[in-house]
């Protein structure tokens, strides 16, 4: 039974009301037959990743899978890997261009189109997932976001997160800075810049070229992602050295980048199951990654051939300092860049606080013996 | 004019259910008909949390209006805040009886019907929220959560997180171990078990009287949540010691009980929007919270009369030791607290050698000087 009964001559007025009213305005929200609910929308979505590629790759499949099944169909997505239809580093073109109606990949591999994105994927020494996810869905992060790639005509939403990522495998001990002076190492983007800054050589080298490089001693060193990925391709053949924390990619947001126009296309419900979607699965990659990760440190950690460590304390202090620095002449040097770049760091000053008395204390704890 | 119209043969059934049902039986379920699809389900969500609580009840109502928008209306859930259909703390009893279809709270408030519940919620030195989300969507945690919730007729889902939560407010500094003798603090469940086999005294106390038992020195101490609750609640002005870290509840799961017959009559595109509703929500409340904490943090910070410090490491070394010794005392007396417990501690196990060397790791690193 309801818990209050209405009186009659109210309901009636109500029904009068809704009656009158709903004749006049938009139809797209009623629910039954003819127009726009039944229509059955047929998207194509481009990743970034190759076929198959574990946890990134099927959590694309999933998220498309789960809108199919929460719209009953109405919304059917065909996912695409990295080269299938597109390639690799055209999502974000191909979705802007209206080619494909969604992407799926990271903001920083458009760095060379939109530097200013770095920030809504990962930067050196930035934040990690807590703090992304805060920032964007409760911080501003996603508003600017949004702001920044409305010129391209994409619309952006957070989708998945790699969790922290592990510094490297090196083919020598890392026991100074003076061991990075000249090491060439498979390392992109900004992380790169600021190994150069500290006298190493930064390679940029196709995630398939990155095995055989490595062990054909091409390179010195790669950063790949984490123990999961990095243990399926076999990175612990090629060198023996595996260090931690990835300082350049502390918690890597993934993207999903929509085509405005079609965006604007779908019925309310439907762009409504795209946003619950989307942030279902940004938490789903992120469980999952922290999952996998930890059941394949233990496969690495009982493999006597290979030594994993964390860097000592003073290299990853001096890549910090050298962070700060190469974010600082980006920022001055474009005002985009700058921008973001205040935003960021007004929030992440905040949250640190908040995070060292809680996250960091409670895991120093937690962990000591 | 309403806010979304709805569709004239939806508003006969409603009236039609209005009219017939005032004054008889439990007719909510039905409205209008025709096929699975356009059947409306109303449904009545009860909650644990006080009318307008920020972030929980919040969360509890954002997520039925996610779940209306993305069925069109189709599931309707009404929420109801602890007290106003239900009392809060028979939420999971109505649930378990089809009283209502659905019930939001967390797990260790049922802990004298299911005290092996308390480990899908927060034990103290548990984990925090990446780690227990980790062990619920890929580490069996879930599954194991349904098996122990089907004799009950429920079914549960992770609908929110608090994050690490904050040691509490005292009346007095806390030097030493020697200073918790005595001391008459609110802490329910197993925290309050603990502390008690520290020499304290726990005590039991509503939420609704906390302030003015802490301001009027019938207790000393008391734990509520983080900083933004924990200001919103102005306990700053009865305490003067604010201690960190929440070491007895590190990462409070907060659960979605839906009845197990009322889940089963839903077809599977509205099965797939709660889910995916409650997994998005999951990551809402978590990601709120970090943002309220760290603005409040700072709030509390600029605030001369109180002090913000940690527990000594010596006093959280013994609340840890002692806490392990709590859950293997339960562990020991009731076998299905037990089989809970060796599969969280096996899960977890590997878990905190990854978190060391990742997230633990580098934060130490992020914030170090």
């Amino acid at each position: 039974m309801l818990a209050s009964c209405l009186s009659r001559s109210f309901i009636v007025g109500l029904v009068a009301l809704m009656l009158t009213s709903c004749g006049q305005s938009d139809q797209s929200q009623s629910v039954t037959d003819n127009t726009t609910n039944n229509k059955t929308y047929r998207w194509k979505m481009v990743t970034t990743w190759p076929p198959g590629f574990p946890v990134l790759q099927e959590g694309a499949e999933r998220f498309a899978a789960n809108i199919k099944a929460m719209s009953n169909g109405r919304l059917d997505i065909k996912v695409y890997a990295g080269g299938e239809l597109i390639p690799a580093l055209q999502v974000f073109e191909a979705v802007s261009q209206g080619t494909v109606e969604m992407g799926h990949g990271s903001a920083y591999y458009w760095a060379g189109k939109v530097p200013e994105a770095q920030f809504f994927s990962t930067v050196p020494f930035g934040m990690t997932a807590l703090g992304m996810n805060s920032w964007l869905y409760d911080g501003g992060g996603l508003e600017l976001w949004r702001e920044i790639y409305k010129p391209f005509h994409v619309i952006p939403f957070p989708l998945g997160n790699t969790g922290v990522q592990m510094g490297g495998w090196f083919n020598k001990e890392i026991n100074s800075v003076d061991d990075l002076q000249g090491l060439k190492m498979r390392i992109p983007g900004l992380g790169g810049k600021v190994l150069a800054k500290a006298g190493g050589n930064p390679v940029l080298l196709a995630g398939s070229e990155v095995y055989s490089a490595l062990e054909r001693n091409t390179i010195d060193a790669t950063e790949w992602i984490g123990p999961y990925h990095d243990e399926r391709l076999g990175l612990y053949r090629a060198a023996q050295h595996y260090y931690y924390p990835g300082w350049h990619e502390p918690g890597t947001v993934l993207e999903l980048t929509i085509n405005e126009r079609a965006w604007n296309s779908l019925p309310a419900d439907l762009q409504a199951i795209v946003t619950n979607a989307a942030q279902a699965e940004n938490l789903a990659m992120l469980s999952e990654m922290e999952q996998k990760n930890a059941e394949a440190l233990q496969i690495l950690k009982d493999r006597d051939d290979i030594t994993i460590a964390p860097f000592p304390d003073d290299v990853l202090q001096r890549l910090k300092t050298l962070s700060e620095e190469t974010l600082e002449e980006e920022a001055a040097k474009n005002p985009k860049f700058k921008r973001v770049y205040d935003a960021y760091q007004k929030f992440r000053k905040k949250d640190a606080a908040w995070s060292e008395i809680s996250e960091q204390k409670y895991l120093n704890i937690e962990s000591a013996q």
